[in-house]
């Protein structure tokens, strides 16, 4: 049945990739393939659709880019649920015509999946409610260790401190974060992470996915700026260059982080996580790094560095971060207390180069014009108070007790099926599969066991990813990462 | 010196406004014309440049639209103070390279004049943070009158509240608002503005400046959706889908609101202040409406109604908003806690069709997932608690006090210069002028003695604006309202 689908669509198809992708891209949009329609594997693609292999490579590799098609390893290629694809109702004129307004940049099902990476299917919410469920994604945070009495008791705090201000309206400065906020980061950033900037160098965001949106709309010039970002990576992230119009490059991450070869040589801005790679969990190389800054200051690119959990190290002293004094004139550093603090605080900070500050900030006002004055000075004060440091080395050794727990049972336990790549940060590891592992049905298979655990794939742009699993500690305990690899076990061949 | 500049740029330019305009506008982006520079009156330039008035008039008005050039009545056209223009440093060549990466939209002077429609000279800031100033700005509120404490007590509740949550990704509907937030601001806005739906309906956003960022970004197709905005109207609110690439088409307001006869036939989005015009404050007639939602039915156009005051009527039962039944599926309705509570919370809300929904929720995860957790519960409880309402009937009569102290003043001391236009909702009210007044000098002269006032003037986008002052009571009492229209009387002629 697909397959006379397909046939009647190359029926006349030229051997030429641009026309064969925008009829199956076509055929995909219309709803002729219906979401989770299996595409034959390549080889048999080429021969029913009488083109190249190259050919069909190239068409399902740009599907794949654009979202029109998921491809899942070792189960194939399928159509990609799009948020046009499942009408609730028949669309009468007028809102077919209201419809049609709609940027429909937001309808691409690429940023659509990547907005929705942490989803898995919908019956699996409710086996996930249950007490004995064990939760192993990536970016999650165990918030009921945080101080919430302190906080109780500085909100309280701030709150008399507002009371006695006049009413007027924010200065650009104010519109940049609160003073004594920046101030803080800036101090709390110079210890942890060996960052030298001033208040001023620091815009104020609600929380990372913000700072990206706004260096995304600020350093984007639509449907021109080529922008790279890691391939596997952070999908919201590079949402938000697609958004505003980026043209995304996939690159590739090695042993010692982005593969520097890949870049294309046009490219305006790059994004990378170098601390701890998301989701791989590797650290960018100091060799890397250099060459990296290299490359920026040569092709006069611009290097977004995503620090989302730089604080948490358990290996000796903290590495820097790549935004340096000698790469201050190129570098957009992210940082973000929902990994050190608690996301649900949506506060975040961008630490941007003098010549771009006027325009952040204009963006910033224009976005939202400021964070919430409550949320910014309880932060501020949780900060210079030293709260937050303490905070941190509390949570870095629960989290190193997790970690080392982990790593213990892998190795002990997984060594024929699993090599844990090497992760110095943060709050998650990630482990390669050896050959010949379906590792999709094993994730899957757990969810009925009330095992939420992600596999690599969802991370990957690209056809052909690495097979792996990625186990988050941040929100699972060491009793439950005990069960919940117990249950991998199981799923696991004899 | 101008007039050989000018007559240089003509030399050679055919009788073109569109080569004109393209020259003009070269010679101040690139400096040659310099920020400040007051460009010769319509009739001379024509002369001078040897083109015919149309030609000239249409030439002003283009540069005008893109904010190129400001307009101040009585006194002249004159170039717009544009970002790039006052270069603290020179730029070396990497960081000219870098420049040049900007997104040049935030480069826009009319977008940068925009954001800052609310400055004055900056000398004058000084001079306000005197305790014997007035500020009669409007869009600003008494947060002297705040209940902080019972505020205090409602965040420090909502805290304890959240150290039982379990971690876990907000799901979609809590990317979407809090339920209880939501649920409570339907009903909320049922009984102030008769405005019914479900929590369904509804998406909480960081104030309404966040609703109107979000709504360009979902509604306008770069540099192919034609978006009508008020004029005069709310500067940011212009600058927000102007940053999404809206082609803004600026359409008159007259005594029953605007004026749509002006409205271009192919708009897509219209922006209007119904209840409320900012900054006329006159409230659209019933048969306004009535023509609006049918010319928006027939053409598949989107309204986009910001009730920033609604909550304020002095003067019977709340009108009905424009956000109707029979209306819901074109009106984006924009509401805000930052003049019924503290604009410090950044806290608004849109209510929007149910074709657009997905959409928005898409959208507003990729901005910033969803606005503090604490903040949602807190308002939400200030809400259901019914201090929101007894909060808004005590500022009712407070503003009505002022109103009531402002609008006496007007008739009694200012007849023969100031003709206050009707007004019956908020903190403000606008007068006209009588023939003759130069006001930006009257303006001027009032800062020197600390009464901060703002001229129609900076909320027309067009030449040739009506001549007038916005009387703004959010944040100047009756004592201070005496003081300041004392002072005014002195500045006018005897």
């Amino acid at each position: 049945m697909f397959e006379i689908d397909l046939e009647r669509l190359a029926k006349g198809a030229r051997e030429s990739s641009v026309t064969l992708h925008r009829q199956l891209k076509a055929a995909i949009v219309d709803g002729r393939l219906r979401p989770g329609t299996r595409l034959p594997p390549v080889r048999k693609a080429a021969r029913l659709l009488g083109v190249s292999r190259n050919t069909a490579v190239k068409v399902y590799e740009k599907l794949l880019t654009e979202g029109h098609v998921v491809a899942r390893r070792g189960s194939g290629t399928y159509v990609a649920a799009s948020a046009r694809a499942a009408p609730s109702r028949v669309a009468t004129g007028l809102t077919a015509k209201l419809e049609a307004r709609l940027n429909e940049v937001w309808l691409r099902p690429d940023l659509t999946a990547a907005m929705g990476f942490w989803r898995d299917r919908p019956e699996a919410a409710g086996l996930l409610a249950r007490s004995n469920s064990v939760d192993f994604r990536p970016a999650l945070i165990d918030s009921r260790l945080f101080p919430f009495d302190l906080f109780r008791r500085l909100v309280a705090r701030q709150l008399r401190g507002l009371e006695k201000q006049p009413p007027r309206f924010k200065s650009p400065q104010g519109n940049q974060g609160n003073y004594h906020l920046r101030d803080a980061i800036a101090k709390h950033i110079a210890l942890t992470r060996a960052v030298a900037c001033l208040p001023g160098d620091i815009v104020v965001t609600s929380g990372a996915q913000q700072a990206f949106d706004l260096l995304a709309r600020a350093l984007v010039k639509p449907n021109e700026t080529v922008v790279a970002i890691e391939n596997p990576g952070y999908p919201p992230m590079r949402a938000a260059f697609a958004a505003a119009g980026a043209k995304l490059v996939p690159v590739g991450v090695d042993a010692e982080g982005l593969v520097l070869e890949q870049l294309p040589p046009d490219v305006g801005v790059i994004c990378v996580c170098p601390s701890h790679q998301f989701p791989l969990g590797i650290t960018m190389s100091a060799r890397r790094r250099k060459a990296l800054v290299e490359f920026a200051h040569k092709h006069g690119a611009i290097v977004v560095e995503d620090d989302y959990d730089g604080e948490f190290r358990y290996d000796g002293s903290p590495l820097q971060a790549l935004r340096a004094s000698d790469s201050a004139d190129v570098v957009f550093y992210v940082g973000t207390f929902s990994k050190c603090m608690l996301p649900a605080l949506r506060l975040g900070f961008i630490v941007a180069p003098r010549w771009a500050m006027q325009v952040l900030v204009v963006a910033k006002n224009c976005l939202d014009w400021h964070c919430p004055t409550l949320i910014q000075l309880a932060v501020a004060g949780f900060i210079t108070d030293g709260h937050l440091a303490r905070h941190v080395r509390k949570m870095r050794q629960i989290y190193q007790k997790r970690r080392l727990a982990l790593s213990a049972a892998l190795q002990r336990d997984f060594g024929e099926f699993l090599e844990p790549l090497p992760s110095f940060y943060g709050m998650h590891v990630a482990a390669v599969a050896r050959p010949g592992l379906n590792l999709e049905r094993v994730a899957d298979a757990l969810l009925d066991g009330h095992v939420k655990i992600h596999t690599l794939t969802r991370y990957y742009v690209t056809p052909r990813p690495r097979e792996g699993l990625v186990f988050g500690y941040g929100a699972a305990d060491v009793a439950q990462i005990e069960r919940g690899l117990g249950l991998l076990r199981k799923a696991l061949p004899k």
